[in-house]
């Protein structure tokens, strides 16, 4: 990047109103109404601020809040909230803003009266409360969490044209809590023992079959996040962590963990989490969420405020592994550039990749592409399909295309 | 860890209140209220919530909210707010938990009105508002920041017996912003320029001199913390953030930078931030934070619940680099062990440490060692005293002691 290369950005017209929070120079394009910033105490805004005290620092009652100009939010129903990956600065996700998924709500659960039980096909039942749990040995790792449902749209036409609706199912935080095999090796496996049946205190009861292999490798017994407890929305005050696998398999308000020697073949592997494949058949626990790319800015639906110099960012993730390389295009797949990727490179984690871009005013396709540990690469969305067969609706992990035209305007495109 | 050495703690005692959402095993000594859960809404529990759904997922108007069963809080005063270290969970503190010293409270700014000017010994004087910088090339990463008065406490008699007392003055959190060194480039400076005077936009009009060696190295201008904008009380829309250098020169709410050849001699480096030697000269500019390490649980006033298995965690850190190694004794420093770190081991951050502890229900003394990357060693407070004297306030960095009594009662100790 050559310093010099910038320059300031012309005064920008008044129905595009400038947005503080997001990625860079996001744009509103809508004349719509204001949002108001949820999460934020609103105080008067003084003509010049050193010309009186600010407010006192105890005045938010010893836990913070954000800016009144902070306009990030998630979009979602009663049922879902998408992270919007496209005003996010590094990597991690602030707790306030991960997606979830719910299938009966968010329930409200008191940590002193919740209990894990481990039965089965183990020497010793078992009744945890979480004291027993804050008790024992921890790590923490940073993960990322991506429903398998995520860019599911994209799939087929109509596209939505919003990287919020088709990226926003995935979140990247610090996890902290008890390593699963811990507790498992306590109460004593039956050999004959291969999977470990999952499910929530919610009040879909959500459960998931898990390989009792992931379960002696990296799950966690999680009831930290970002530093801080769990969020209700986020399984408090104990959720399963399966790090790289599908979200859904994550059990929020984890109650009960049942080891067996087959999948249970739960609503939530058969109904749903399977996908039809060409020949007809059904493609079953695919738990592993692909290596996976997307350039959040720019992305749909900004707009660019004239030609000059951008800085192309994005995130990418495997859940197999670290990512080793991110490519991105601007002329739709003709040409790649090995974008910088900023470490710390972990496993199973988002890590966030820039470029300098000089946007010449013409149109243009952007693309990224990336490459994982185990040398697995991003399909474009011909391959994906000539693989997957077009009847699929999970585990879509093609190349996203962002198109700009010549007013600056981004959107959703397959060139 | 051998899994086998932990049990189910018996049932607590009714005067004693387990705590959810501690480092561990926090138990309220007091008898006193309830805290609320500051930023929580608050909920009907139900008996089984398996049996009737839970809230909306888009209750919160998209911008989520902690559990009510939270007490996790900033302790503090109208100027002042600590972070409560006892009860984090990884490395990363989350932003409504961070620590804050504030000289003149803190300012309400529109962030489309603010601009940062730099000037002075440079090419061409600049004014640059929010909108260029966000234009500009970025970086993230994690860095720890702490107020060099942090522990200062501990240079005398009495000693707080409260680790967020003691230890509170700092946070670690995901920065993201502008290389100042970048816009320092733009502006072209003279040769002969070798300070910068940062000024906020404060009431204080915080100011402090920064050798221009640190702006061309690792500075930023920093607007995004955590993955989301800077919140009021760090600075927003803009600070400056000096990675491993006392808090108080990265000056929160920056609107000015003048490039100089010598330190303004600015209050906050004149009046405070020095220390007097026993020779009775001041130490001034003493940026650098030292090397050093804190247990943060057990730690005062924690209550252990009996003999048996617990996991000893808690913080190192170094101004200058990487931590290469964490030592903790459990008998007043005759015995060390190696603490097990956890990566990712990121320079001027964070680092988690853990040991198993089997405690025999005998008394005992807590301490923690740990080295950096360029050879540092945590001194002793006697090491610390006979080398700055005790009349300082400033860069405490000595090894902490915790006291562990028979009752399992934590307090903070010199022995």
């Amino acid at each position: 990047m050559n310093p010099g290369q910038f320059k300031t950005p012309p005064t920008l017209p008044s129905r595009r109103r400038f947005i503080f929070g997001a990625g860079g120079l996001v744009i509103a394009t809508a004349a719509g109404g204001e949002t108001i910033a949820s999460g934020a105490k609103q105080y008067a805004v003084p003509d010049d601020p050193r010309k009186q005290p600010g407010r006192p620092a105890n005045d938010d009652d010893g836990y913070g809040v954000r800016s009144q100009f902070a306009r990030t939010h998630r979009v979602g129903g009663p049922s879902w909230a998408l992270t919007p990956i496209q005003d996010l600065y590094g990597t991690i996700t602030p707790s306030a803003l991960h997606f979830g998924i719910h299938h009966a709500g968010i329930p409200t659960i008191d940590p002193e009266k919740h209990r894990l039980f481990i039965h089965g096909m183990v020497k010793r039942n078992r009744e945890l409360s979480m004291e027993d749990l804050l008790r024992l040995p921890r790590v923490t790792h940073t993960y990322f969490l991506e429903c398998s449902g995520n860019t599911s749209s994209s799939w087929k036409e109509p596209r939505y044209n919003d990287i919020q609706m088709t990226h926003g199912q995935m979140s990247n935080t610090e996890w902290t809590g008890v390593p699963l095999r811990i507790v498992l090796q306590e109460v004593g496996l039956d050999p004959r023992a291969t999977w470990v049946v999952a499910e929530g205190s919610d009040a879909a009861m959500m459960s998931r079959s898990i390989p009792l292999s992931k379960c002696l490798d990296d799950a966690l017994l999680a009831f930290g996040q970002n530093g801080e407890e769990l969020r209700p929305d986020q399984g408090f005050p104990l959720r399963l962590l399966l790090p790289g696998y599908e979200g859904n398999t994550s059990i929020k308000w984890l109650r009960r963990l049942e080891v067996t020697d087959r999948p249970h073949m739960t609503r939530m592997e058969t109904r749903g989490y399977t996908d039809t494949l060409p020949d007809g058949r059904s493609r079953q626990f695919s738990f592993v969420m692909e290596a996976k790319s997307v350039i959040t800015f720019p992305s749909a639906p900004m707009i660019l405020d004239g030609r000059g110099f951008y800085e192309i960012a994005g995130l990418a993730w495997s859940g197999s592994g670290r990512i080793t390389k991110v490519e991105v295009s601007a002329d739709a797949g003709k040409h790649w550039t090995n974008a910088r990727i900023e470490g710390p490179v972990l496993p199973k984690a988002f890590v966030r990749f820039r470029l300098p871009w000089q946007w010449d005013g013409r149109a243009a396709v952007l693309q990224s592409r990336c490459v994982d540990e185990t040398g697995q690469v991003q399909p474009t969305q011909k391959e994906l399909v000539e693989s997957r067969g077009a009847k699929s609706f999970h585990h879509y992990n093609a190349i996203q295309q962002w198109g700009v035209n010549a007013k600056g305007e981004v959107s959703n495109v397959q060139v």
